[in-house]
């Protein structure tokens, strides 16, 4: 089958590997439809590291080609997803709820990162088929009706946004901040505008972002290349601060903004991923004294995550079709990738099929 | 191997059965210690209805004999316990976090009390050995210089009274009844001092019971059958009422009383199994204004759990080992539970030994 | 001035009074806008007792007249409403968030309802001018631009409704059922909506409350005429049942469907009013092991709730006004009265201007 | 009276004032016992600036002298104690349960570090007497039986240091670094202890904390000056780290250390007063997707805070006497202010008596 492969810093490339054996837990899915990710372009340029020889991409769409001996309740055929993150479900980890930080087969069973399998410790989904482990865990039948891009972004992009909105307990009537109009931002602002959020500022400078922050329920759209995001967003508040600012970018520009908004009490509700150390100014903490929150998400995975992402498109609740720009056959995925890390042609999302 | 089968209506009888087969993700276990719990007997009269021929008992601890070929991260020979709930893990409902109501293998995910399965839909712990499923959520290891009996009430009377306690959101400075000083109360009501309430009421009218649960942390007993317990609770808390009222028995007075005792916004939570319709009084019930909870809770189970909950008795936090009043060898289980059926001799737990 | 006041049984009628007198931390309020509430139904019919001469209403719209000596951060000439819970901030109940149980001026500072004060237990909102207590935890300016009508149901019915989903934690991709169709059900059904709930069902017969249901949000509705609701939501959600199940009526049939339709682990948050004892079916509460959740709320107060509830409206969240059906001058509120107590004409709400 | 006040940096002196005034929501309490807090060395050293001549502390034992025409529920001659932070009860922040952000009089309501009024924004409690401002938010009865002594720990170091730990949302089973064994920090030992943590560590180098700190509740102490703190907590916990880390000092150290030391998913719990920026090393961040929780708290003030407090006392759950270590009479509180400022002769806690 093809594959994109982590073949050196700065290379990823198209070849052919064996179809993948699969074990008594484990499915083979034929993927129909895939992405590129941010996090994709980290292990590209070798910001993250990979072992070389991975397959990458972590968002499959796909059709069920077997099952493992153990795996009840799917038939083969059948269209499912599975998120970006694939608990194992048994983890001491896992049975309290931080299936992120999945550490199956670690002493305690928590492990940074450890739910993040595909395209980082296994092979993953930019290829023609995709093994997913913890079958049972993970798969989730598509909706009748539901197109593969209409469900493209569940398994990574709407979770990670969607929990930037409910890691900060995002309630009716709250004022909210969202830092960078990208994919993963774009759906923050739409989870904080489901979540009942009543003023909701996005903050990008790129036109075509901030065009569709409006209908994904942007109430306001502040350009830090013409004002300052901080001065701006407490104009626009009336000097109040927000409630929750969400950080989708992974500076320390828009993590600092994030906490200068911010009503005491607020919470910043951070998504990126940093490439460096964060200085929290003092000021801007009330010198640890103003009850603030800050905290983390990495993308929340699992069958019942992906079931009720996907019943928010086919609620009609959100389209995210408008972040699919680009598409591409997996043999092109080399374009794709050129396209997409070099941001050109004002891409957000590609759909890849093979 | 011998096991206590359920053959008809007030008849548990020991039987010879073959040594279970195991499949991939399971585990054997060699039981060195067990005990029967309320829910047993409800089996033995015929008021909760299993299968004939099944083998009853959710409570082990044992040695592992033998591990499915998938399991990893165990060693045959080690020590371990399970909870009486073992969740699979990979069920929607444990995904969500609601691990008793595991529904693994139906079309949701969600079963009512799904999570039980020891002695309840498969064999059980009261047996010289005993078949763990999905072995990797569920086997907690004993930390060294723990004895059986130390640990016997982790997988059920330490893990639902503590419930209580956590369902209802116990703070610290909380007032705090606790209807019915059985081992579920008793460990309620230690639940409720470890997590800080400062004024905690039980209630019971055996003088052993009341005794062991000023042990466990009770600051006052009421006696019911000396005193109406309402008004006994209210006179003890000066008109205030309590914050939480945990309700251990599972009958309408013991509900009834317990809704009565709380002061507004407080929470009632429950870990009784009732045996009929319960009726809420409109007048304790504030007809529905009083920002009531009334919070019920299975079991938790999971070898997360379990680790805590040994950690608690490990760090010297609790002695559970007064709870266990009698021993038999399993020889002799059925004395046992003639003796635990008809609460003789001041019996709170039993120990069974294989 | 005028005022509606409750004379006896079955008889509220307009009467001439005195301005109040305001003292240090009070407002007088002058009425531009207030509506009668289903309790004030049952004050009118005796089903709920108030002294005699009692001026009824608790949903205020006006303009403030005056200000107490003490009272800071208002201006008189300012729009404002309160809510129909008035917490005076510093009672026990208060401190620790309990504002609708406010016991200010009681030994222990809780109080069942005892934040509801207009029309229970000091004089109301039906009448030319109110007194407001504790104006600085009360007073919530009304936005430029919003219309007396747009903000009428936000001291009761929007409070009240919200609360529902807000007391169930709806959580985004769930299923909600809201049992009644009246005004605050409605409400809860927008409530349900606006914080992500993907299916929402709501259950009433009235074919005009069903038609404004669907503007609010409802995805099904549930004619329980001419279906069993229990069945038809179990049908409608392909056997699950849903997470959320909201009572907006006040009755045991609905009472107990929201319990049967509930998942394992689901809630249900009862606002209804009730006028009888309840019952439990045994079979839908899993015997208490269900992990279900029964909560009540009161209609949250204060001005910082007000304020919220208004920003729904002024950020186009939600429109109230087609709750809005009749209008009456004060002078002909016993028509009102009339129409409303009997739900003649498709009455959902009256606006009664002074 | 006499009143101990800051006259320029580096000098707090015991100068003559007039007995206040007081207004209807006030009251006059005759002080009976006060004490020092680091704060106060901070605003004594020019760190933290008041306004010349302010009366210093903020931790008031005394009896009720007047009382406020509008003040009801309290009778003159009580003893009573008030917290650190004396919420008004009405501002937003109060109201949606930020009273330590009270930002009573401001524009939106909420104020940084706005709750705290006793010797930062109005005369403080080393003095003769105090004037508490919202009097019925804020007085809370000593419980007969008790001593001053016993009681002078909550109006901020108790209430301070256990919402360390109630902010962490310290969990039966939980393990627990706290950073420094400070007053504060001992406080937060005990209310992790009192919580439910199992593994209890604390970090310090004074012996006599150290020692202290065991009879908190501290299972293991680590002395920074001979040991890795990192190393060793890591070592402690068998490489799985915490659960919650609480810092309780102020440092770029400690606050570092502790987010070390959090397993995945894990809380920091800062209650330390910082006085530069903050750094957070990437790794120690997991880049952002560790699914961390930073949490910063401000002491937790109210009446209904203070009688929690005091129950814990009264219950025998903790005895904060040891923590005061030397005694002085009013006359004599610029000695105090040498030995506790220099942390001279193993000083813990002052109690100052007028």
């Amino acid at each position: 089958m093809k594959a994109a492969v982590f073949v050196e810093s700065n290379r990823i490339a198209l070849e052919e590997k064996p179809i993948p054996d699969i074990g008594p837990l484990d499915a083979l899915i034929r993927i129909t439809t895939t992405t590129i990710c941010g996090t994709d372009v980290h292990i590209l340029k070798g910001e993250y590291p990979v072992k070389k020889g991975l397959t990458i991409g972590h968002e499959p769409v796909g059709i069920i080609e077997k099952l493992g001996s153990a795996v009840e309740g799917y038939e083969e055929g059948q269209r499912v997803i599975a998120g970006a993150i694939t608990p194992s479900g048994h983890s001491a980890a896992c049975l309290c709820g931080y299936h992120s930080q999945d550490g199956a087969g670690t002493k305690h069973g928590f492990k940074p990162l450890g739910g993040w399998r595909f395209g980082n410790t296994i092979d993953g989904a930019q290829a023609e088929y995709l093994l997913v482990p913890d079958a049972m865990a993970n798969l989730a039948p598509i909706p009748d009706g539901l197109s593969d891009e209409q469900v493209l972004m569940c398994p990574d992009i709407m979770s990670t946004g969607f929990a930037g909105a409910e890691s900060g307990s995002v309630r009716i009537g709250d004022t909210v901040a969202v830092f960078a109009q990208g994919p993963i931002g774009l759906s923050a602002t739409a989870g904080a505008r489901l979540m009942g959020a009543t003023t909701i500022i996005g903050v990008d400078a790129v036109p075509e972002r901030m065009e569709i922050a409006r209908t994904m329920g942007a109430d306001h759209l502040v350009d830090f290349t013409k004002v300052d995001p901080v001065d701006e967003i407490m104009r626009l508040t009336d000097g109040r601060g927000v409630d929750v600012a969400i950080e989708a970018l992974g500076r320390q520009e828009t993590f600092e903004a994030a906490l200068r908004v911010l009503r005491p009490g607020g919470t910043l509700s951070s998504l990126g991923v940093y490439s460096g150390d964060l200085t929290i100014p003092l000021d801007a903490f009330s010198a640890g004294l103003g009850d603030h929150k800050i905290v983390t998400t990495l993308c929340p995975g699992g069958k019942e995550r992906m079931r009720r992402l996907m019943e928010v498109i086919n609620a009609d609740r959100l389209d995210t079709r408008p972040l699919v720009t680009h598409r591409f056959k997996l043999d092109k995925i080399e374009e794709a990738y050129d396209l997409f890390a070099n941001q050109r042609d004002g891409v957000l999302k590609v759909a890849i099929t093979p």
